[in-house]
């Protein structure tokens, strides 16, 4: 069975997943798929045999598309998450789910009250074979219940449109989604500490910013994001149980013996870290379609994982430790 | 275009070529299959909904079928590629070749009459990510000329069939056919040195062994054949250059602290160790087909590894240091 | 020039610096000891050659004592070290000066009247090599200006009369001192977070505990102190500068591989890990009185250290975000 | 007790002994030195309180000179060593023992006919942490029986007198030294590797070399013996037993994480690298001494070092595998 996909937005991101799902994943076939930029995604439907649409709404209502993959400009996630819960498609919509809380909430309502789980959220690091390592190590036991998570999540330089609200709600959310999904529990407070500033940050953005996280059962993260490291894409994140620690591995590289240093390579960037996890992400999501049995990262997760950024956000310019204040878990969503 | 494929031999290796080529690799579909335990082939040909043959020749013959994948026991492959050759039908064999230089020869000879390049040989190292970053390391010319070149091949344990003779023709040819091509050139001469034996090595089997190997331009590779290295399974090459080393990685496991240690967890087989290269192996022979230009490993690689694991073996039992004589390389096989 | 000790307690750290001193530190030689406990004191007296006194104040006076070594129960340093300044002469007082900020002044004060520098503080780590090849790293600018510190103290299992204060004030201290050094500047504000507590802790004590710091400069540093690793002795400090970090290195032990596992062993505990760092100290405070300037850490750095542990231990129990509080620094301790 | 040493040779090693000897050895106090270049002498003899003979002999003759340590030019080692014999002063002879193997049986009849062990030969690898621990790790069973060992000495550069023959007399004999102590046998026979030439070695300088040796069990031993690394002084070893591998740790220094790479230093000379093992090495040889039980390396192990360094050079030159002769082991040195 193949499943005939409809993208929404056509952009780095978006037309990377349209090749993967193309030339990588198996039972998937991109049918149509619409960008802001018609142009631009005119050519991408061209190359790839699909229908090209003005809009997205289009994309969601053609009856030869099954489901859709949403990778359109952020704001506009929630309408279309919303559009598929009405037509009751299937919909993998990137994160964030939705740019505020209310947004996400909306959708939790919508979905809800259709009474089928149709939405996951390209929480991707939940598929990347270290972190999947590390959730099992923990799960078994080896090192006792965790206690403290240490993480560092470090770009080389930030995006030229990037703002300092981004590096907790575009970066950092990626540690508040999957730490929630390591130690299997909510957050309970949050709050910011305000760092020396890196010089050479561009004008305006605050970085590096630390995430101090409490959750329920008491463990403490600290989670640096730092957008203008300058010397790689660098993820850490070290769990400090009861009894051990285990830590996230780097990627493998050659290691050189030159010049009186022992070194390896740094990617340089998240694509190239990440790749592996997104591959594995979109091919787990069509086999889930295929059992008729969604995974997560559900709705819920989506929402957790604004409402946690939003909170940070607001502790961070107000200097104080905040609750993270999120409903009740319906049943539904376990 | 989807390739219809052929497979002989659905053992362990075989059988996991059809679930790669049904599941993993694009543009390909397993049509017909045959092997000589036929109620195990049936079953699987029914599960992948291929055709079920008696023999490998009516593989080969079917006119449904495009391109055949040979993985049956080691002494079938040169007829099966020499039948393929006739039919001038593309084949993945599994290493080896041949089971002999003769064998081998034999196919060259077939293919040069054809004169197409049909044939490519399943040494899959080539494919890994680590060998390749490896030769990209080499050609960079970062660690200047090659000078020497350390090597480990350790099995855990070998399987219970394992000869002495199959530690360097079944094992150790991985290692023969990478260095060849990490280098770019031939061996001239080839030593194997005794070893104190390992008291748990099954009755009869010499183990470890230690082969060296000397190259035209004078490179030196020292390479352990370890079958009972008991902890794991664990392959070790270090480039020695004129002004710098490389060094293949290691995997990257957790990096756990308990009881008094670091640790990070070893491979046990070399199915979990080299699973990408597999992927990525026959992948690119399909994308090959695609562009009707095979890439290598060719019959000529499969030849000369063969020579070379013939002197070796000589040499092993004379005690000598024995010349590799592999014939002058036609200019179909640049 | 052999300098003539007197060393005031002989515990296990008072008896280790004595054999230190006499067997491996050049131009030192113990000449009178006293500890609260006569019997064990006089026989140590005996094995060295030394007088045995039963006060440390007559340690102090005798004449043919020309330097101190105070390392007997915390509360008693502050009065030694001061009664040392009175007899004007030098005085290495293990760590804690005193055990509160007034007996700290008090010393400062005695020691600016004195008008000359006669107090050294056993904070050991600024003799550590590595320690000191990250004072130098961050010196040369390779890593930019420091922005964050990110540091774990973990022992195996606390001492039987480890409390909870003691986690800040005699193992978080060594962080304290060595970080002050290592950047080059005071703290400005303290916080303390409590973390999920280890089960296995003993009743009473809060473990672990996690200190936050920022610097006059705004420099961050979290600081894990955990007293029940149960795995080792492990001490971790990462420096994140404004283009690199670098990272103190783990003591270099056997890769052994076996069982599936690359594993190296870690110390278990502090005098392994940090006893070459004892050596150097000792050895480079009597090359400083040879050369009649003494070094650091100073007793202005004893009393930075014990404020802004009080502070952290205040913040604790407020759970509040405290300043540092330290009084203008006197040109003479510069 | 202080003993008395007379030093005979004050190059760059012997030097840095009587510094050593003056400031980090306990016990022991230089009285008496000599070399062939008097100028030179005489001042350190000024700087050290020592007296200055012309020559060696007289050193040896001084009834004030307890013990002696000789550093002088290779040739002239075993002429001063039989001199101490003679006079029945204990003696530490700088490697090697003697340039020739009847040098270094004349030393042994003497010192068998003397009847009491007086000569220690300088080989401080025994002495390094690293090595000390790969022995115990070998000792305990961990990894089994040895069955290989493999081994790499890099220099960065050689030094501007170097001989192809020094490769193995001068460096490799570290490893023929190191390797008989950690496996405690000797060896039975030898074989040198003809390597590609690095093109930046020297005029006639045949670098780098392998060394194969095959001891009496069977192990196996593969040494890379490579002058021109130029990244750095380098020391590997690596001992797989029959069930585990054991590897010597590398120096550790700060990881740097600059310029898309993480890097550790490498030392550029052997001084910094075993400049901890000679300070053991001479702290025990005058620690030995008070006991009046001289440790190894004996006199023994220099000829047994020299012999087989003899027989890989023989090997080179004819190109064969020679047998390693040393004659029967008097009980005297057991």
């Amino acid at each position: 069975m193949e499943w005939k996909i409809g993208v929404i937005g056509t952009g780095a991101i978006g037309r990377d997943h349209i090749r993967r799902l193309t030339n990588v994943v198996h039972g998937a076939k991109v049918v149509a798929l619409s960008d802001i930029r018609p142009e631009n995604a005119a050519g991408i439907a061209k190359e790839y045999g699909a229908v090209f649409y003005e809009t997205g709404e289009e994309v969601i209502r053609d009856p030869n598309v099954d489901v859709i993959l949403v990778a359109s400009w952020d704001p506009t996630h929630a309408g279309y998450v919303l559009q598929c819960i009405r037509e009751r498609k299937y919909v993998f919509c990137e994160k964030p789910l939705g740019v505020s809380a209310k947004e996400c909430r909306n959708i939790i309502d919508a979905e809800l009250q259709c009474g089928k789980r149709l939405v996951q959220v390209g929480f991707m690091r939940r598929y990347d074979r270290g972190y999947r390592a590390l959730k099992e190590i923990i799960d078994s036991g080896k090192i006792g219940a965790p206690l403290m998570v240490h993480c560092c999540h470090r770009n080389r330089i930030p995006g030229p449109q990037h703002t300092t609200d981004m590096t907790i709600k575009n970066s950092g959310i990626h540690e508040i989604d999957v730490l929630r999904w390591l130690l299997g529990e909510e957050y309970e407070t949050g709050q910011v500490l305000t760092v020396k500033q890196n010089r050479s940050a561009q004008d305006g953005l605050e970085d590096p910013q630390i995430m101090l996280l409490k959750t329920g059962s008491g463990v403490r993260i600290d989670a640096e994001i730092n957008m203008n490291s300058h010397y790689g894409y660098d993820i850490q994140c070290e769990v400090v149980g009861e009894k051990g620690t285990a830590r996230l591995p780097d990627p493998n590289t050659i290691l050189l013996k030159t010049d009186g240093t022992r070194s390896c390579q740094i990617y340089s960037d998240w694509s190239e870290r990440f790749i592996e996890a997104y591959d594995i992400e979109l091919q787990q999501w069509i086999d889930s379609l295929n059992q008729g049995a969604l995974q997560r990262p559900s709705a819920w997760d989506g929402y957790a994982a604004c409402v946690t950024a939003d909170t940070l956000i607001q502790a961070r310019l107000k200097g104080t430790i905040e609750p993270v204040l999120i409903r009740e878990k319906p049943a539904f969503y376990e």
